[in-house]
């Protein structure tokens, strides 16, 4: 059994999301939650919660491994410049618990979980529900997050059988 | 005496700059180096060095105030991105240290350590190596870094002078 953990970074929000999965490769949904940035105070001050509780949920549900989306191309500098530093707190949080981190790009993530490069979000959060069995309309951030742990244990137990190892150098000392 | 490290982070290259001010407000220089990002790895491995230095220049010389500054605007997307994930895990370092983060915007640094807002980066080398009485010429990020730390160091002790307070809550439980 390997647990992923799963990060959505966004200048706003950071959404978490972990799944557990054996040699089947069918994901468990074990927990999802969308971390907010915003909120009071400055923001040294707002990214030491952001550290503080993605620490927690780390120490907390343990995963073996933490998968984040790459991120190929920002809207404009400014958004660009926020996202990077939640990205950076988020890597940050994981690479400090040397805890090796897979990247993958946004349409790896849609081709895993929809079927299809183009997907849009509505489309992650329904599939996201249906392959965890999770009621109701998933938070979107929380949604994206579950998708790329979802999507680094396919290509994981795809890799095992095959007889490739993913296991990766990052954050390992 | 309080010691100040100045931190220029960006998307190449993270300049660290550590100044002492007493009372009198005039710094002292103590340590300054560029702290690469570039190098072998991935990504979220290149984080993670850049971070371990700078953990290391924090418990080695233990300064009590951290400055760095603000950015306004990014050229592009991508490199504000880069920026941004460098400027994140340096907050971490600082901000896991339970240190005061104060920002800076670069107008007022120029300001403090040239005399004028249009400064460029050739003055602020010079101007540093004069006002700390070092020789040769110093590495532009380090530069930039120490400017900042010295733009910290004036502003706390006209404050001081003026009996306000500068010390935030950034960075403290």
């Amino acid at each position: 059994m390997t647990r992923i953990l799963g990060i959505d970074p966004g200048s706003q929000r950071t959404g978490v999301g972990i799944v557990d999965v054996d040699t089947t490769g069918r994901p468990r949904h074990v927990f999802h939650a969308p971390l907010l940035l915003l909120g009071e105070g400055e923001f040294p001050q707002r990214l030491r919660r952001l550290l503080d509780q993605l620490g927690e949920i780390l120490d907390t549900y343990r995963p073996d491994e933490v998968a984040i989306e790459k991120v190929f191309m920002a809207r404009n500098p400014d958004s660009a410049l926020k996202l990077g530093q939640a990205r950076g707190a988020a890597l940050c949080a994981a690479v400090l618990r040397d805890l090796p981190v897979h990247e993958y790009a946004a349409k790896e993530v849609k081709l895993a979980v929809v079927g299809t490069g183009g997907a849009d979000k509505a489309q992650i959060q329904h599939m996201v529900g249906m392959m965890l069995g999770l009621q109701g309309k998933l938070q979107a951030d929380a949604a994206d997050a579950l998708a790329v742990a979802i999507t680094h244990a396919h290509v994981r137990s795809t890799a095992q059988r095959l007889g490739i190892s993913t296991t990766q150098a990052w954050g390992r000392k």
